[in-house]
Parts: structure tokens; C-alpha cells; sequence
């Protein structure tokens, strides 16, 4: 009378690859027996915890034992005043992963699709998966996404647009006005869900946030990160913006205490830290500066990108080179799992740590030839 | 072209209820303008945070601006160490919540059912019914599980059959013999998830963790936390301990930063902490004493409860009595959800806090009559 326990799940589930993050530094320190790793590779904030957020922490480490507001009272407040919408509009998330999971949890059966685009971050397929739906894959153009061409795929089964806007890994985006043709063109049945997790960074003419866009089409979601320029990628905060009756499914469907304590403190504190933000945003200006500066003298091509990262593309064997770099102490993120077998992603650090990564880039790739 | 956005959602999902946790201290003090509110509502620990967690946190806090490791690697070794487990059996979750979602979404379908007990921790229902799963309910017996019956209800739809032992909000509990032997009568294609959020508090003979029974019955999972003797609810942490496989689907459908950075930090410190902890448990034995002879001097009716909490039976509107204590800035849970519209489920608070509201209970009840 056994069972093969795995046969019980759910089919999507079953077929679920996990999520690949960047290793840990504490990890690959563990492994070499060394002290002096560098991390590129997940999208975090190089300037560390910002120091209103850590006064924060320490403030409510006395409540450490009760359970926190799970409503977010004081945070959200703080979001709608400064997004300029209602606190009924906001679902808090334990990071923006966990408001996108919402999103297919509330509205993706198994005879529904979501639409998204080739090379676009990964979570919105596995989140698509584990509900078992369809994921409607739309080719790319120039690494970007091609919104027409996702607007056309969407049918009568889609109840799901993923637009990541920027994108990662690839750092590309889309005009506000691309965006709003986009949301013209589809039907009401489907939510457009637009991650703007690195919008903080971005200076481009012509790329603005959706969520103006909210009043007009009730069928738009917007999803934000603290993880990112806020630097709270540890305590796990993020956010969805959106008409009030997608937030109430939303915030029924939610872990009633999905959001901890110390992160709700944190995230109201860097909300009000506009310092932190632009030492932030000018760090990652400069570090672009450099880390693009470095690939052209090294004659690598990469996407010009609007986050905090850069995909370069890389001579011969990209999970090779990233190996390499790994025995001399520095993760950067291999993309392969994203169709993009010849590319490294490289976040953006401090400028020694992006120097470091550039010479040591030179070095390997002057002692291996093509690697 | 305008559409009902909630009837987009998926059925099961429409028809949820939110959960309703204890009012937060914060808010009571918002609304009656005054400080001295006191919470005995939500199973916390009023030691408030370890020392050892708070040192801990401090300590990460530097790397607040780092994903955490999604792995949780050092946690999961201490904590299998301490269990006799391998890591491999472990799923770390945001609060034992998460994992309580994770085996819903991970092995119930829609055609699919999973029995509950009456008077039940309300998540189970909340979990089932988002994957639009069947409820089905066995009727308690003396307030607690019917373990029988419950073995009797499962059939070839059953997938998850839920035991809370301790139970929430009843405070029964169950000799591991009947564990053991339902497990023995129940067919191996339903998981048994026993959630033993309660377990450190629990002083009976008779009683004793499942874990030791995985090996035996792999289609056993126990579910334990943080947030209770450990007193890490703010942080949200917890886990299951099942057979490799099962801990294989909850890790591939787990977020992959599910728990926070500080969460795995403050958790394997206070695992470490065994002095906190049994003052915990003293405290809570003490506090239970305190409680219980209060009520008995009061002529009220209790269920004797395993657990850090007592459901006491009142005279009249339950529901009114706990406004009254609000209004005398007293938190404590009102239970109509649970099917027990005549008792309040107050938590075991410091011994001051159990006095003033004993005391503030006295006098409301004479004060008002049968209320």
C-alpha cells in the first residue's frame, strides 16, 4: 500500500523547474574558503541597508513577538500618499514575486493562458505553471518585448499580459505611449500586469509609471519592489497597484500576515529616505558608466539597459566564463534559462567591485582567448 | 467594453473570506486614543523577542540590502540536527501559514476534497478553498478532533486531511496512539498534515511529536513555527517536515525568498536558546493556572487547553463582552467563526496582563449582569 508521493501532486506542479537564484555569497565563501567574494548577480542595492531603515528595524524589534499589522495601516498610508492613489488600491506582498503569484493564484485556471514575452523574467512563468494554465510565449524584438505582437496573442482564454517594463534580465522597456496602445488593443478579461520592480532607476525619455494609466483601464496592474532601489531585498516587501476590486481578490487571497513586521518598519522608513533613493540611482548612473565603458575597451557587445544590471554578451561558453569567474570570487548571474545561452547578467555594485569584475573579466578572457 | 473584475477571479477564490487576526495593539491605541492597551488575542509570546534573536538580526542587518539565502541552508541544518532529520525533509516557510498554502496548491485540484475538523485553525479552510478544493467538516467531539471520524470522511477525492494538535482556537489535543492510528487507516494517496504550531507548550501524557512517524508513513507531513513558544511572529517563519518527496514539490512551488533574511537568522539563533525557551513554557504553565483559577472563582466554563491560550465560556453576547473589553483597552479574540459564538479565546499573557484582565472581566460581568 504505497504511493509515488510525487504522482499525488497537481500537474503544473509537478512539472515546475525551481527558480535559480544568484548564489549567496556566504555560499561560495563556504565553498572556496574565502573572504572576499563579490556578488553581481541578483539586482541588489550596492549601498547596503539604508540607515532610516535599520533605525526602523531596531525600533519595532520589541514587537518581534506579536504578529504584524497584516493590513499594513502605516505603509500603505505612506504608498497612497505618495502614488497619489487609495489605500484600497494597494496589495502588499512579501516582495513583488508574491503579489505576481497572487495575481495567477486569483484569476488563472486550468483553461486559461497568460501572455508573456521570450527573455522576460522568469517568475511569471512559474507562477503561470504552478496554477497548470498555459503560458503563451511571444517572441522578442531586438531583446525587448513586442507589445503589439502580445496584444495580438492574447484570446478568449487569456486572463493574464505580463509586461516587465523594464525587463530582466534583459534591461529593455517600453514608452508609456507603447504601453497605452497595448492596453487599447486588449480585451477587458485581461489584466495587464506591468512589473516595474527597476523603475526607480530609469531616465529615459518617453518611459513614465503605468499607474496614471489605472483610472482608465481597471484592467492594469502595477507591481513594484523595495528589493531593488529601496534596498530591502532581505526583509521581502513589494506592492501591486490596481483598481480596488482586483485588490480586494487580491488582499482575500493573501497570507493574512504575509508581509513581516520588520519589513513593513523598513519600507516606510526608505520611503521617506529620498537621499537614499538618489544616492542610489546616481551610484547605479556611474556604475553603468563604468561597467559599459569596460565592455566596449573589451569589444563586448551588451543590451543597453535601463535597470541596474547589464546582459553583455561574452566570447565562446557564457556558463564557462561564469564558472571562471566564480573560482576568483565573483557571482554574476548566467542567463541561459532565459533563451539567452551567450549572455552574462551583471548587476551593477560599488565602482571597486564593478573594477574588479572588469579586470578580472580581461584577465580571463586574454587568458583563455575565445575561453 | 467594461467587465465585473471579480468575476474574473477564479470561483473558489470569490468566495473567500478574509481572516480576521487579533485587533494590533497599534490600532486599538488609534482608535481610543489612549497607550496602555493590553493584546491577548493572538497566541503570542509576551516575553517578547529573544535576546539571542535580536542580536542575531542585529548581526545580518548589514546584509539587509541581499536576497536571502532562498535555501536557508543554515537554518534547515540546524533545525535538522535538532529534529533527527535530514535537510532534505524540511521546507522553510513565511510562518507555518505558508506551508499550510503550499501542500493546498501543491495537491488539491478542484475535483479534489480535504477533510477538517469543526472548530478547526480556520487556514486549513482558507487554503482548500482557494484551490477551490471541497471543505468537507467533521463534527468535533468534546471540542476536539473526532480522529476516527475523520478517517471514516476520506475518500479516493481526499488528498489532505488536516490535524491541529494542539487545536486553535479549542486548545484540545490528541495521545499520539490516535495519530498512529489514524495514519494506520488512512490510504496513502491523502497526506496527513499535522500542524503542531502548539507542540513546545504541551505538558500531557500521552502526547508526543509525529515527526518520529515520517519514516513509518510517508504520506505524514507535520507543520511546526516560530511564531508561538519561539516568539518570532513578527518575523513569519515556520516549516514542514515530510518525506523527501513531498519536501521536494513544496520547495519547487515555494517563492524562491519566501522567508526573509532576518526571519532565518533570529530563528536559528532562538532555536539555540534553550533558556528562552523554557521560560516560555514555564511562563505559559504558570500563566494557564492564573487564568484557569480566575475563571473557576468566576463560575465560567473553559476548555482545558494544551496550548498558550483558554477558550472560556461567557455568560450572554460573547461578542458584546469583547467590545466591552476593548473599550477598557483589552484585546482578546472573539470566536464566532469557529462555531463558538459563547467563548472568547483569550492568549496566556505576563502575569500582570492575565491579572488586569481577570480582574476588568470581573468587573464587566458584575457590572452587567449576564452581560
Amino acid at each position: 500500500m504505497s504511493v509515488d508521493l510525487k504522482s499525488l501532486a497537481l500537474p503544473g506542479v509537478q512539472h515546475l523547474q525551481p527558480y535559480q537564484g544568484g548564489m549567496p555569497v556566504e555560499e561560495l565563501e563556504r565553498e572556496l574558503g574565502i573572504s572576499d567574494v563579490i556578488k553581481l548577480a541578483s539586482n541588489e542595492n550596492p549601498l547596503g541597508l539604508s540607515t532610516k531603515a535599520r533605525e526602523a528595524v531596531d525600533r519595532v524589534l520589541k514587537d518581534g513577538a506579536r504578529y504584524p499589522d497584516g493590513n499594513g495601516y502605516y505603509l500603505k498610508n505612506a504608498l497612497a500618499k505618495q502614488l497619489g492613489v487609495c489605500a484600497n488600491q494597494l496589495t502588499l506582498g512579501n516582495g513583488s514575486n508574491d503579489v505576481l503569484e497572487l495575481l495567477a493564484r486569483g484569476f488563472l485556471g486550468q483553461q486559461h493562458n497568460a501572455v508573456v514575452s521570450e527573455h522576460a523574467f522568469v517568475v511569471y512563468q512559474l507562477v503561470i505553471t504552478a496554477q497548470n494554465a498555459h503560458v503563451v510565449i511571444v517572441p522578442a524584438k531586438q531583446w525587448g518585448h513586442d507589445l503589439e505582437a502580445m496584444a495580438e496573442a492574447v484570446d478568449s482564454q487569456t486572463r493574464l499580459l505580463f509586461i516587465a517594463n523594464p525587463n530582466n534580465p534583459t534591461g529593455t522597456w517600453a514608452p508609456l505611449s507603447s504601453v497605452e496602445r497595448l492596453l487599447q488593443s486588449v480585451p477587458p478579461h485581461v489584466l495587464v500586469v506591468l512589473d516595474e520592480a527597476y523603475f526607480e532607476y530609469v531616465d529615459e525619455a518617453g518611459y513614465g509609471s503605468a499607474i496614471e494609466l489605472i483610472k482608465q483601464y481597471p484592467n492594469l496592474v502595477v507591481t513594484r519592489t523595495f528589493s531593488k532601489a529601496y534596498g530591502l531585498a532581505a526583509l521581502r516587501v513589494g506592492y501591486a497597484v490596481s483598481h480596488p476590486d482586483v485588490a480586494d481578490i487580491l488582499n482575500r487571497l493573501r497570507q493574512p500576515f504575509n508581509v513581516n513586521g520588520l519589513a513593513l518598519a523598513a519600507a516606510q522608513a526608505v520611503l521617506a529616505d529620498e537621499e537614499y533613493l538618489q544616492n542610489s540611482i546616481e551610484m547605479n548612473r556611474q556604475g553603468y558608466q563604468q561597467l559599459t565603458s569596460g565592455f566596449e575597451k573589451l569589444g563586448l557587445d551588451y543590451i543597453p539597459s535601463a535597470g541596474n544590471f547589464v546582459a553583455v554578451q561574452v566570447p565562446g561558453d557564457a556558463s564557462e566564463l561564469y564558472r571562471s569567474l566564480l573560482q576568483k570570487g565573483i557571482i554574476v548571474r548566467p542567463i541561459a534559462l532565459y533563451g539567452m545561452p551567450n549572455h552574462l547578467r551583471v548587476s551593477i555594485g560599488l565602482p571597486e567591485e564593478n573594477e574588479r569584475f572588469l579586470n578580472t573579466l580581461s584577465q580571463l578572457l586574454s587568458d583563455g582567448g575565445a575561453v
